[in-house]
């Protein structure tokens, strides 16, 4: 069974390439820039300002390759697609947590950003301490 | 421009229905089951056990419906879908962060569950406290 999902906006960030965006190992994103809403869409932002930070989810729509294993910039050593975040991966859907600065009309003002400019949003969830943050979470490699 | 994807495994949790699983707002969900990975995608588990909390990305298999605005359960005004994690949205996918307790094969055990018995599982990656983990962030509705 496979699912089809159609992009709801996209980000406009100021990365043009991936060389771009910068491989800043262990912190967070700070770029600044906005996700556009497509206007048919627009009426789900409803009470999103109550929210401090957003996830999106979305497409790595340049991704064309599908390895299983992948070896990540500055390791050395292979590991599983799933102990990665490459933008390379069987379904290339991607996950992004972002800070909201304002919001204007369709259009979602936030910092955080690390992807391609175009990159097209299929969704957009708010933040949920609860559900969301693991501070006694651990990365061994 | 529309996307397709297809499963790399299914949930298995204690949950055969939504009525069953718990509503318990502001809590980290606490059920353990496991995700057990289709075989052709087992290599992409490599080093998975390097990490204590997987980001699990999945589709609402169940959802039929996508409203732009919900009213949550508790909640009496209405807000937009994209300030809900309701499973009806324009694109049925969810997120979830769980703990990974360990490995057998394909076979991951975990806790932190809240969705259906067989849910359909899109990607995980490793959860990265630098990228994912919020402590500042707010809720305001």
């Amino acid at each position: 069974m496979d699912f089809t999902f159609s992009p709801i906006g996209l980000f406009h960030t100021p990365y043009g390439s991936t060389e771009a965006i910068p491989k800043a190992f262990g912190k967070t994103p700070t770029a600044w820039g906005s996700i556009e809403i497509f206007p048919e869409y627009e009426k789900g932002l409803l009470k999103i300002e109550a929210f401090t930070h957003l996830l999106v989810i979305f497409a790595f729509h340049r991704s064309t390759q599908k390895p299983l294993t992948v070896t990540p910039p500055t390791q050395e050593e292979e590991r599983g697609v799933f102990a990665s975040r490459s933008p390379h991966r069987p379904n290339p859907v991607g996950v992004l947590t972002v800070q909201l600065l304002k919001r204007e009309g369709n259009f979602l003002f936030v910092s955080g950003l690390d992807v391609l400019d175009g990159t097209p949003v299929l969704d957009i969830k708010p933040y949920l301490q609860h559900f969301d943050c693991r501070p006694e979470s651990r990365a061994g490699i």
